[in-house]
């Protein structure tokens, strides 16, 4: 506990199961080298919580104690249940982060943040990515260099359906001959929001170390900053006012003021 | 037809049945006296919409046929049917105008376009409102001045939980002290959001001359610039790829590169 | 006159005059290949405007007359001089359009519209540059697919030195490796700026179909919404103010309230 | 030393030797007083500098050894040496963090980093300003309530014309009618800019509990992430290059492809 910030890594965690190449990339699912990743950090605390479990691992209780989820899902975003989304998008509006990864694009829970399709081009050809460090200045792109590469990638490529981000921090080069805007910062209600593109299951890159330097940033980046639950009161005028004279000459109805 | 842009102005209209303050002034419905005076202008056809109509007047035809959408309801946001918000949401990213009115800050169609809970502070004391016009050269404020007031407004105070705005268009000073962002503007998808804060059903806000400019202009200014489908399409590579070599030695799962 | 935009098409027109590659392609100088295209619009009125003139051509009158200023720029930055760029920082704030071009990234009028250095990477190799349309819905990109390419262009790479875009509009893909915001817009006081970044003088780039579409449609876009004098005014209350009572008390110094 | 923040507290220092009044509020200068606000935190170690110490006591060594610069001048601006301003503007888009308070709005130093007129409305009647806390997330407001009231100000009244701040952090609303956006934040080069109205000389504004919390909370803030020169590389391809074919057929000139 002490001080240290509260990470739930979340994974869809069916590939992992069903298909052998991803399983010997990941064979205890991809939360498992995710939250290995973050736990070499000393000033993180990792837990995870994977689709099948009860409430998909984010009850009440989990939310409550997270300073910062990560959320990756691909082939089973319709069986999130809604109330999760719900409960999901109420903390990260009181100040919990939120990192999501990859195909998480199209999670129930990211569509939602950003009002908008966050549809975008892709292509499945194991092709070299190079992400280009836009802002060498921001706290998630600390200790990293100009760019990285990634040898192997599925390519996402323009236009992402996404709103404007407050900040854009990476954008990838594809030897295939797309641009995408790779990591994306917003903020909504009190909490944060980042968008990391990297990830498919098929390619190990959440092995990389730059990937895992990106996510222990941006976890850091993203943790909470307040907790403020929504409210929306009826206030007391702070200067005296006048008296109403309701003069709603203009329509021809009230003329008493 | 004939390039007119096509606006479909929605009413909650309910106040106006049951109350007999609102019914003064409005007779036929906010809608109504909205109606004409977007309709006082050459450019604008104009068609009205309210939540008792079958699908809340609101069909696939009616949308696929709406430019600009407005947006006002107060005491029923929980009757709007889902499918009708999820229909709006997509005509907007399409490129569909959407201004949202006053009390619709708590609509679904707003907090899902936003994401964001919306809230804010409020006050029915029929204070002085001044209307402060930050952005004179932005088309919104065409045929300002410096500032507007309304003489008796329900107050709207900061903070409002909205993502921050693309562009802060009016900031309103209140007899009691408070401060609001009450012309904001945003991009989704396609589409052009307006909030605009003034709207209470018990004054004749939409009576005023200078809040029917900002609603023709605002019109004007959403209408749409495109129709674009969504779609994420699987997309062949522009350049030639080199073969994958897939070398996950990181790992030690593939080391065939 | 009668309703057309004011365009002033600014070169440096030195190259063209020492350099033979160059005038081959340009044998008038840049500013007529680009007045030519953009005066084949009826609605543009276009006019040039070089260093060597008086005044660098842009005169009081001149700008006076200007609704959209380009300008294009390289080896002679430095010559510029102060008073004329402090002349176009005015009208530009007053409400004129700028639309600056390639190496005008180093321009004098550019750094001091944008607070920043305005440094990128760079590398002259006749590599293809794919440009990626990121805003389809926008003016600058009516008529363009979702991307178009130019097969031999000189590099600009990230990191590009400038504040955060107000809209990006083009990400462009280098055959080299490199990615660059190659069309980003900003407002400035009450004008509008357009970088654009192809442009550079030994290849036919204003020759090109689709860069003199998105000149013609920046042209449009940058327009003047208004013409607005700075001031900072004394102004008198608006609303009635209490008697000042200076009860400076907490150091100690006026305590006569 | 020592991981502390060095702060560097800068006043132009005239009113304070001229004007009894102001000189009874402040009679070391206001500098001290910041300096005091400030020095008593101990992670922030800070010296002052004014404008008549030679160079403005604004040396090339103190802006290296400086990681926030704070900002207030009012009726020598012009007397600020163009070699000093450029000399900050190159610190700040190195890294250095800028706060610029009052009546700075009007420095060379504030002109160049926005590249706007910088020019709002103003009043001076002592009246009451209350300071609405637009975002209660940020690190700026930490410790601040919703809001805070000065009871004596200076007026500074919109339309205030700045680039759309990145992030609006408090909203002024004045006893005489007017509005401000009184807490702005920008970032230029690697450095972050905050922009606090308060301040004017003839009241205690800067020995205000709130005032000085807000001072702390920005310079923590805008510290320095990065320290990266400016350069403009001329840089080798990362990708295999085509051999260049020339095929300017399209303007008739090269056809060597």
């Amino acid at each position: 506990m002490s001080g240290k910030i509260q990470v739930t890594v979340w994974n869809e965690f069916r590939h992992e199961k069903k298909n052998d190449a991803v399983k010997a990339i990941y064979p205890n699912g991809m939360h498992e080298v995710i939250r290995g990743a973050l736990a070499a950090h000393k000033d993180l605390a990792v837990r995870t919580a994977t689709l099948d479990e009860p409430e998909h691992g984010l009850t009440e209780d989990v939310l409550n104690q997270t300073d910062v989820l990560t959320w990756w899902g691909h082939v089973a975003h319709g069986e999130v249940k809604d109330e999760v989304v719900a409960r999901v998008q109420k903390r990260v509006l009181e100040g919990m982060g939120l990192i999501v990864l990859h195909s998480g694009h199209f999670s129930k829970i990211f569509k939602r943040m950003m009002g908008t399709n966050c549809s975008l081009k892709w292509r499945e050809a194991g092709e070299k990515e190079r992400l280009w460090n836009i802002e060498p200045g921001h706290p998630i792109t600390e200790g990293l260099g100009e760019y990285f590469e990634l040898p192997n990638t599925e390519m996402y490529g323009e236009r992402f359906d996404i709103p404007t981000p407050d900040k854009l921090i990476f954008v990838s080069w594809f030897e295939g001959g797309e641009v995408f805007r790779s990591g994306c910062c917003w903020e909504r209600g009190h909490g944060r929001i980042f968008y990391f593109r990297p990830g498919h299951e098929t390619y190990p890159i959440f092995h990389d170390a730059n990937v895992q330097k990106v996510l222990a940033n941006a976890v850091r980046w993203a943790k909470p900053r307040v907790r403020i639950a929504d409210q929306c009161p009826n206030t007391k005028p702070l200067e005296k006012l006048a008296p109403v004279k309701e003069k709603f000459g203009k329509v021809g109805v009230l003329q008493n003021g």
